[in-house]
């Protein structure tokens, strides 16, 4: 709910003290004017842009912003894609929560092909193990009570390496956006589920199928069929018409461009299972869960800081266990960590942003920031996440488990921020 | 926070029982499917996209929504707009809280013509009477500590006629987006206000020059110099780089391509007085403060109900003076009102999502809603509004007070849905 009065006022107390190190830095924020006061220092924009039919319709971004997202893992083209088509978000330039739908991160197994729905002629079907079968149009299902919802979405595959230099490689994998839709369980209600159905399978329309295997606790509980993100109908790099969101759950797990939702007694593997997760009901459904986690988005790898002084160190936390309860920072490295704060309303699986106020001494030094969620669970050091990944249960598997640990960024003493995994 | 377990558990209960009046009503939601249940009935796309360069970087929405912002008050072409240029945000297509960049309302009386700044040479100055005057670029203003929050701006002029059609000719002029950047207290703090400094004057980069005085007392509470809106910099109708945000404030106080604020110790008669705000300190503020308001924005004017049976209404809300308390519908014009659900975090000035269960019978009947604020402030009807600006002091002006009286609308027997102001 924001930041309380008395927060805020002791936050107030602190920028006053601040003052005197800003002016006292080397690089001050906020230069004293060397001309008369009357006179404004920003001059006239270069240029007007001239209104149209086209300004009018639908607004865009400045000429001067060029943040984009690019290719997971170094490939230069689509073209050069094949099956496994991942793209990842600027997380370098966010501000806020909110991820623009234009720069979501988009994963995809089966080809850099999105389809083009016609909304129109979309339907869903509930079916298997219900009592009453049911198809709805995307009219039909937007008649029904709605939610709107944070959250993030975190791709499985979100896994820091040495061999990246900035944010956008090491953590781009993960967005968040206001989601719109129908609770599943109004409609797994309405279709009546069998005493002994524990699972449903849920399917897009791609031409190689997307499906997954979700415990029927989840679906009952926080699952939403979204048509809306972020203000507007899901985009269709995300599923338009509609997709279903697995709050906190694997990216894999929110299956895009939905077609079918069947009710089912067991596990059934599909397309989507790479093997990480497991067959065992009583142990997948925390498999799928993603852990408490958080990235410094700046500064960060890649950028530059101008010189010593005051900077406001800021990130983005999430976890898959619930709300985001604390952030701490350690500006050398591990040694002591204190409190960041919490940047407007930590909502359940959602990116929160978090800031802790910093003066920079000019010395080489590492950023860390860690995750507390409201579970109590406590994000993992790069050390104890190597640990895990070195079980014989992790050694068997080709794809590892989520890699959910401690990005450290090293500032060297000319102001260069670097990835510091070893 | 969004809803209560025991709200859910409630809602699931109403949600079970509401199942027999959908299958009962003529046009159910939700059919039985009439083929075998494992042949999916959503057709394939009718298409692929193929990924390109473009997708990568910056997505796009599906070529099936087409909604867009319309010009305020029936012009035609930008060419005609003269000096008077307001673009109104098509609530119709609305869902959650935060409207798209893209589509955020925009208005000015400066021309058509939008600033093109290159925030590398854009500055803000704080001077006036202040100990220490100050020049901020846009890189040191984003060192220092940020905050993100959702706020809505409206006009003032956001007014309803009988004249209108659409929600989006009604309210259009209303917008609401999760805003970063520097509280404007963390400056004033730095610069040093005079005791006997009670107001600013802030100002814009336009040709014609837009300028708001602010009394010290708000300037100090909660505005922002925001540089990110909706996960990214500012639009350029929004007023990138820099723009200022005052929450609950009409929206001309909001000044966009902020290069200037002065420190006064008086109000300052500006480009940006129309004539509708006071000279006078004591009941300006509370003259600024948009009041509260609410509109449905399904069913709303001009869209139709495909027959009998049940439908969320849903609709947004917003006030001044703070959070939305409670949202009331009325379905018979009045006489019976009940509460609606809030749907997610009601934050302080900003819209706020409201949705009702309503089953409908078929005849003509009038939807309204009606907004109550943490403050205890009711919308007022129509009627009382018409009251209101019939008294000698809004006789005198030109141009009426801020307009949020209840908005009804009629839904015709034949599903048609009507703007039912007289």
């Amino acid at each position: 709910m924001g930041v309380k009065k008395s927060d805020r006022r002791e936050f107030l107390k602190r920028g006053a003290a601040l003052a005197g190190s800003l002016v006292a830095a080397r690089t001050a924020v906020g230069q004293t004017p060397d001309h008369t006061e009357h006179t404004p220092v920003a001059p006239g924009p270069d240029a007007f842009l001239r209104g149209s039919d086209e300004i009018v319709a639908y607004g865009k971004r400045s000429r001067f912003v060029t943040s984009v997202r690019i290719p997971h893992g170094g490939r230069a083209s689509p073209d050069q894609f094949g099956l496994d088509f991942h793209i990842a978000t600027p997380l370098q330039d966010s501000v806020g929560v909110i991820t623009p739908s234009s720069l979501h991160y988009m994963g995809t197994t089966r080809g850099s092909f999105i389809p083009d729905i016609d909304p129109e002629k979309h339907r869903l079907m509930i079916h298997g193990m219900v009592d009453r079968p049911l198809v709805f149009t995307m009219a039909e299902l937007k008649r029904l009570p709605s939610v709107t919802r944070m959250h993030f979405i975190e791709c499985a595959g979100n896994r820091a390496s040495s061999r990246h230099t900035t944010v956008q490689e090491t953590h781009g994998m993960t967005s968040c956006a206001e989601w719109t839709g129908v609770l599943l369980s109004t409609l797994l209600k309405e279709a009546g589920v069998h005493a002994n159905a524990d699972w449903i399978v849920a399917e897009g329309v791609e031409e190689v199928k997307g499906a997954s295997s979700i415990p029927m606790a989840k679906a009952m509980d926080d699952c939403l069929l979204c048509y809306g993100m972020n203000g507007e109908p899901v985009r269709p790099q995300q599923g338009f018409p509609l997709r279903l969101l697995v709050p906190g759950f694997e990216g894999i797990f929110n299956v895009k461009w939905l077609r079918r939702i069947k009710v089912v007694d067991q596990y059934y593997m599909t397309y989507n299972d790479f093997g990480h997760l497991t067959r065992d009901p009583v142990n997948a459904a925390l498999g799928y869960q993603i852990g408490p986690k958080s990235v410094i988005t700046h500064p960060s790898g890649g950028q530059q800081l101008p010189g010593p002084g005051f900077y406001e160190v800021s990130g983005l936390a999430w976890s898959g266990g619930g709300r985001v309860a604390r952030v701490e920072v350690t500006t050398d490295g591990g040694r002591t960590w204190r409190d960041a704060d919490i940047r407007g309303t930590a909502h359940p699986m959602a990116h929160t942003r978090f800031s802790f106020e910093w003066n920079w001494d000019g010395k080489e030094c590492e950023l860390q920031s860690r995750c507390i969620d409201e579970l109590g669970q406590i994000q993992p050091s790069r050390a104890q996440a190597l640990e895990f990944w070195s079980t014989p249960e992790e050694k068997a598997t080709s794809v590892k488990g989520q890699d959910n640990s401690i990005q450290p960024w090293r500032i060297a003493s000319d102001g260069s921020v670097h990835n510091a995994i070893i």
